[in-house]
């Protein structure tokens, strides 16, 4: 058993709070990782909120990580101790019907656990005053020590910065990926994105490095309109500003609609408008934004036997130990530019804080830095 | 002004009434063609109901058919008096930007106005005592002799007996085609079809011709059954004979569920059960059926983000001119069983008996031979 400082969401809706746990030692194909620095996300905060259906309470959020390993459980072979690590909510164990079949990212080695916010054998490695705490996505990066399946880490050149590449473990890999893997943009294609949060200023980045001709950004919040041109978007859209519905708007503005769009949200009007916003014949929309539980799509059939395509997108389709070297790779050559996304960093004290930043709009990513002190 | 003997739909809800309207000649980039068989689909019963809020009467129904060229108007040149022709709902001017961008076959040429039940100059060719009688379809097959533009015909060859092949016309190409064309099923891969009408039969052909492993055929009239085996299917289901839900049933059967399926019926719940049946990570469902107007689809968006696809067919994604010889070939080899499709065959006199066998589920198609008489 160690100690490890933790930001603990003991209740939905509380504020975290910052204690000292225990945290078990990696058991058999698990590896124990230090925690350098964690961004926050809205999926934490949806999580925190009690909406998720999978959210169990006590638990440590946090799933956006950089780190190094520190200690490696039996059988361990791919990971070594002084490899820095992204931790990965979406496994690659490179054995399983899905990893196998070359066609989705969705591994389900450790799915089944993770999602009881438990490690495969069932049971937790923190606790708190002798009483176990959960894990989430598999991750728990709120903790400046974590333990995670040899699956669960991807790991990458120690020349890259922690601080920044922790950003890769989620929201800016699930934006570029969701262009580049699941929709598969070709060269001069339109595409609208909704939302510019971090997973749709990503998305901008992705269509960007696909060399699409225009992109079109959609958000309510203008204050978004200045990075998103930063990163190569074309036209902005608030729908505000518009009477008609907005993908009328946008499909006025582009000849009869887009060739790919991107709900990047978590709002089932607004994956309509995306799909809906899509050219007759050819159209794709993806959604990578989480819905409210129970909440759901709808649209008429029409829209799709006249030719669109609604498809979905987890983690960018990425594939975590193969793919997310090159993305890293990507960010050393600044490619992909994380520096704009880091908007704040802090020491785990003030975590909260990033909480209400990001709940106000005011951060697109706060990076949390263990070693800091607030 | 010639006379021809039609089915006229005078009313939604009323049976078509055989009279002799006037049809004026072709005008330019027009044909004028005696249709010599067609089909009877349930689209053209979905019109008749009303229920079409492209519908407009008094009009002359009919759109899988196959005719002999017998005039042509000013500036054709793909076409002469004398050719084998199957008309087109899905016009291919291979001009327009739909043609041209290689990834649909809606073309666009002639929508407008085959929409309103015209002639692309605005007016009808169909008159019965001197007032207007509109087209349907771009086609209405169910006139002895019947106009339409250059671009909505497809030359076949001489040989094919047109009517059987008229069945290309429309529902076998459809189900054919959106197994092929739309969704691209491959070998070995798991299929399952909802509704074992005309299109559904043929989507079971199409699966076949990819060389599916397996092919569930889903139906509440266990008297299909018999047909989808002959046809290819290797399991049955009857979503009557099971209290879970179809979708259920289907990922219980599959070990988590079908690569591909295919909704060829037009019910929005079963688009639902269609899409849900798919296996994570990769499972495609394509809609073939159309829905009653203002219904819609709709599931909770986490289909789609774990890795499922929704899209949709309209006359199997096949390009008529270009590609419609293709199936005529097919079908003259036999890898096209037409024979099985055709149930029954009958005079234009006895129109109304091809609708009520349609309805009763007795039918899959009635072939109508305008040189018989009743």
């Amino acid at each position: 058993m160690i100690k490890s400082r933790a930001a603990v969401a003991f209740a939905p809706n509380e504020p975290l709070k910052i204690v000292e746990v225990d945290v078990a030692p990696p058991q058999a194909g698990e590896v124990l990782v230090r925690i350098v620095a964690s961004g926050v996300c809205h999926t934490d905060a949806y999580t925190l909120s009690g909406q998720d259906s999978e959210g169990v309470f006590p638990c440590i959020l946090g799933h956006e990580g950089g780190g190094i390993v520190e200690a490696v459980g039996e059988g361990v072979t791919s990971v070594k101790v002084g490899d820095h690590v992204i931790p990965l909510y979406t496994a690659e164990c490179r054995e399983c019907k899905f990893c196998k079949s070359g066609k989705t990212n969705l591994c389900s080695s450790v799915r089944t656990t993770q999602g009881k916010g438990l490690m495969p054998d069932g049971t937790s490695r923190f606790s708190y005053n002798g009483e176990p705490v959960y894990h989430y996505m598999g991750c728990s990066t709120f903790s400046e020590y974590t333990v995670l399946p040899e699956v669960s880490v991807a790991v990458i050149p120690k020349e890259a910065p922690l601080e920044k590449v922790c950003l890769l473990g989620c929201g800016v890999t699930t934006g570029i990926g969701a262009v580049l893997n699941t929709a598969k943009v070709e060269a001069g294609a339109t595409v609208a994105i909704f939302g510019l949060g971090g997973i749709g200023l990503a998305a901008i980045i992705g269509a960007k490095m696909a060399g699409a001709s225009r992109i079109i950004a959609v958000d309510i919040n203008p204050s978004k309109f200045a990075i998103a041109e930063e990163l190569g978007a074309t036209d902005f859209v608030n729908p505000k500003e518009h009477e008609k519905p907005i993908q009328e708007v946008i499909v006025d503005m582009t000849d009869g609609g887009v060739d790919y769009s991107f709900e990047c949200v978590g709002n089932v009007q607004l994956m309509r408008a995306a799909l809906e916003c899509c050219h007759k014949g050819w159209g794709e929309s993806t959604i990578i934004g989480v819905a409210p539980a129970g909440a759901e799509i709808s649209t008429r059939p029409f829209q799709l036997v006249t030719g669109r395509v609604w498809r979905g997108s987890a983690f960018g389709g990425v594939k975590g130990r193969t793919e997310l070297p090159s993305y890293v790779a990507k960010a050393q050559t600044g490619e992909i530019p994380l520096d704009t996304f880091i908007t704040h960093t802090m020491g785990l004290e003030r975590i909260n804080e990033a909480f209400d930043l990001m709940h106000e709009g005011k951060s697109i990513r706060t990076v949390i830095h263990f070693k800091e002190q607030a």
